[in-house]
C-alpha cells in the first residue's frame, strides 16, 4: 500500500457534485420558506433527517450505530479491527433561524468521505467513523452540545435525559418516542476509545473570507467568559425631576457600556467583546430608568487575556460602587487543539495545494468537548459576510469541497497510523 | 360682606382631619396591599369612587352633574346663578401602581372646600364648582386628560369614546355601563363657561421638599417633546466577528447616548432629558446587536430651548449617518399660566403666612388643557423623596391642608370678582 497514491486516490474520489447533493437533500428536512433550516433537535424533522443519514450510510457499506445520548456513528471497518477508529462528523441539528450549513456540513463532508472511500476502495488500517452528535445548538433543550459532552463524559446522561423543553418534553422521553424508528441500529456504550477527532465546519466569522483563504487550520476555540452587570438607579419622574436629584440606572450604565467598548479597542486582534443583551426597567419613556441589566461576552484564546478583561470589568463597574455589581454566569476556558492533528491538517491543505491559514474558532463546537477524549482538531472553510446562524448562511461549493478533500486525507493519514 | 374675613372665615374652617379622612376613604377604592392604590380609568373601582364622591360633595350641599364623557362637577350655587363659576378639582383615576394623592389630593381638596364653605357659611357672588375629570392618567385608555380635553374641545369626544383598552373594551362602552349608577346625576354639555380654574396637586419632584418650602406658585407646564432614535446595526457572532468587521447598533446607540447626556449636562437648571426606554435586537448574550430603539424626553419652560435641544439631538444622530434617524414622535408646546392667578394664590399664601415659590410642573396635569379654556392656575404642594406613580407617594397632612387653605382663598377671591 502507497500511503501517497492512497491519498491522492480518496481526495479525486471526493465528489463536489455529490456532495452539493447532499448538502441540498440534509436541508429538506425543516426548511424553511427562505431558504433555511429550522431542524431543532429531537423534533421530528431532526429524526426524518437522522433516519435518512443511517440509510444513505449503509448504501455507502458503513455499519450504524447509535447511543443512549441518540448520538449516531457511521463506521467503515478498518484492517484491524480492534484499533481505536479515526472519527469525523459534527452535528445535524439547527437553530430555529438556521442556515443549511452550520453543523450539517461537517455531517455530509463525513458522508461524502465514507462515499469515496467506497468508490476508490482505498484502505485503511482503523476504522473510520463519521458521527452525528445530539443537539449541539442547545436552543430547544439547554445546554448544547450535549450529545458529544455525554459520549466524552458519560455521568451527564441522566441530567441530559431529564432536561425539558419550554413545553415540557424532555430528551429522554423525545429519544423513548424515536426509539422505534432506529430499533435496527445497535446500541453502543458512550465514551469508547477513539484515535482522533477531526471536525469540519463553516467559520461562522468573516475572516478568511476576508483574507481570501480556503482552508482554516482551527489552532482551538476561544475561551468564553459571560458576564452580567447589573445597575441601580432610582425610579422618577422624567418632568419633575431636576438633574441633581436623580439616579439614573441607564446613565451609569451608559458610562459602564463606554468603558466596556475601550478595553476592547484597547485589546489585541483576538479580543472580542459583546454587550449582547441591555434591559431597562420600568423602560417607561416618560420615568428615569430604576435598573439596568446588561451582558457582556468576553473571548480570547489566552486565559491571562480574559482575567484582565474581567479585572477591567470588575474596576467599571467598581466605580459605581453600591449600585452596579458584575456577575460572572459562565467560564469556558481556551481549549488548543492537538498539535499534531492541526500539523495534519496542514499538510493535507499544502499537498492538496490550497490556501490555509491558522485561526482561532470564535464560536463553540461539538469539538470542544471531543477534545478532552482524544487528540482532536478542525478544518474551517469561509463564510461568505461571515454569516451564520442565519438563513443566508452560505459557503461556495468549491470550499466545501475543498474542505472536504482536507478532511479526506486528513482521516486517512491518521487511519493508517 | 367683609372680603377679609370672609377668607379668614373659609380658611379657618378647613378641617385638616376631615381632609385626611377623605383622603383615607377614597384610597379605599383601588387599595393595594402596599398601601397604593390601582383605580385605572372607567373601572368599577373607578365608578365606585365617583359614586362616593356624589354622594360626599351633595352632603354638603352642592348640586352634583356629569357630562358626556363622564366628568363630574359639584356645584356650590353663588349670589349670581347666570355668572361663570370659579371650578377647581383634578382626576380621581391612577396608575396601576399609584400613591393616594396623585389627582386625587385635587379632588379632596375641592371636597374639603365645599365642606367649609358649608360650615362657614361664607357667601360668593359666583358659583364654585369642584372638577372630577376623567382618564387624566391615560394607562388603560390612551391619551391622558381625555376629560378635561374633551371638556375644552368637544370635537375630540368621538375618538375618546371610540378608544379601546387592550382587552377590547372602548371609553363608551364603559360609560354605557356605568350610567345607570349615575342616573340621578344631571347631564350637563361640554365646554361650559368657566371663570377660572385652580387645581391643586402634589409636586410629583423633589423641588419644594428640598427647598423646604410648602407651596408651590405653578408658573405653567413645561414644553415636552418626545423622540425615539433608531440605530441599526448587522447581527454577528458574538465569537466569530472581530472588531473591524462590526457593525453594533449598541456600540452607536451607546456614543448617542452619552451624547445626550452632556447635552443634558450643559443645560440651565430647569432642563429635563430622558432616556427612559432602550431596548436592542436581537438581545441575545452571543449577538452583535442589529437595532437599539431608544425614547429621549426633552422637557423645557421655553420653546426656543427645546429647539435648540433637538437641534443637538439631530447633530447626534447626523454622526452616524445612514445607521441611526431621529423621529420626534410628540412635542407638546410650554404652557404659562394665567397671571392673575398666580397673583391670586401667592397672595393667598402670603396672607396665610406660609412659604411659597414659584415652579414650572414637570408632569402634564388637566390644567394643560383647562388653559385653553379659561385663566389657569395650579397650587402644588411637596412630595416627599419627590416620589409619584408610586405607592409610597407621600405628602405630610399638615401641607395637604395647608394647600387646602390657600385653595381656599384662592377660589373665594376670584369667585368674589
Amino acid at each position: 500500500m502507497n500511503a501517497v497514491s492512497d491519498i491522492a486516490n480518496i481526495t479525486g474520489a471526493v465528489d463536489e457534485a455529490r456532495l452539493g447533493t447532499l448538502v441540498g437533500d440534509l436541508a429538506a428536512f425543516g426548511a424553511r420558506p427562505d431558504g433555511g433550516v429550522d431542524r431543532q433537535a429531537l423534533t421530528p424533522e431532526d429524526f426524518k433527517s437522522r433516519r435518512f443519514l443511517v440509510d444513505l450510510a449503509r448504501s455507502y457499506g458503513a455499519q450504524a450505530y447509535r447511543d443512549s445520548i441518540g448520538n449516531l456513528f457511521f463506521r467503515r471497518p478498518g484492517q484491524d479491527a480492534d484499533a481505536a477508529p479515526v472519527v469525523t462528523g459534527s452535528h445535524a441539528d439547527s437553530q430555529p433561524t438556521g442556515g443549511r450549513l452550520d453543523g450539517a456540513y461537517g455531517v455530509c463532508a463525513g458522508l461524502e468521505v465514507l462515499a469515496a472511500l467506497a468508490d476508490s476502495g482505498v484502505a485503511h488500517r482503523r476504522p473510520i467513523e463519521v458521527a452525528v452528535w445530539t443537539n449541539e445548538e442547545g436552543c430547544r433543550f439547554a445546554p448544547g452540545s450535549m450529545g458529544a459532552s455525554a459520549f466524552t463524559e458519560p455521568s451527564l446522561l441522566d441530567g441530559f435525559l431529564a432536561t425539558a423543553d419550554t413545553t415540557g418534553r424532555t430528551v429522554g422521553e423525545e429519544l423513548a418516542e424515536a426509539d422505534p424508528l432506529f430499533a435496527d441500529v445497535p446500541l453502543r456504550p458512550l465514551g469508547t476509545p477513539v484515535h482522533a477527532f477531526v471536525e469540519t465546519h463553516i467559520e461562522q466569522g468573516p475572516v478568511m473570507a476576508d483574507a481570501g483563504v480556503t482552508i482554516g487550520v482551527v489552532r482551538g476555540i476561544q475561551g468564553t467568559r459571560w458576564y452580567e452587570i447589573t445597575v441601580d438607579g432610582i425610579a422618577a419622574h422624567a418632568g419633575s425631576t431636576p438633574r441633581a436629584n436623580r439616579q439614573d440606572a441607564l446613565r451609569a450604565a451608559t458610562e459602564i457600556a463606554t468603558g466596556v467598548y475601550a478595553a476592547f479597542d484597547a485589546g489585541d486582534e483576538r479580543l472580542r467583546m459583546t454587550i449582547g443583551r441591555l434591559t431597562v426597567g420600568p423602560g417607561s419613556v416618560n420615568v428615569v430608568p430604576e435598573q439596568v441589566r446588561m451582558t457582556v461576552d468576553v473571548r480570547h484564546p489566552e486565559e491571562a487575556v480574559l482575567d484582565a478583561v474581567e479585572e477591567r470589568l470588575r474596576e467599571l463597574t467598581a466605580a459605581h460602587a453600591g449600585r452596579a455589581r458584575l456577575e460572572r454566569t459562565m467560564a469556558m476556558p481556551p481549549t488548543g487543539f492537538d498539535g499534531r492533528i492541526r500539523d495534519t491538517v496542514r499538510e493535507a491543505a499544502r499537498d492538496l495545494k490550497l490556501s490555509a491559514m491558522e485561526i482561532d474558532s470564535g464560536a463553540f463546537h461539538d469539538s470542544l468537548h471531543l477534545a478532552r477524549h482524544c487528540p482532536t482538531g478542525m478544518i474551517f472553510v469561509p463564510s461568505v459576510d461571515g454569516l451564520s446562524h442565519n438563513p443566508a448562511e452560505h459557503t461556495a461549493l468549491s470550499d466545501l469541497a475543498a474542505g472536504t478533500r482536507v478532511l479526506a486525507a486528513s482521516l486517512i493519514r491518521l487511519a493508517q497510523n
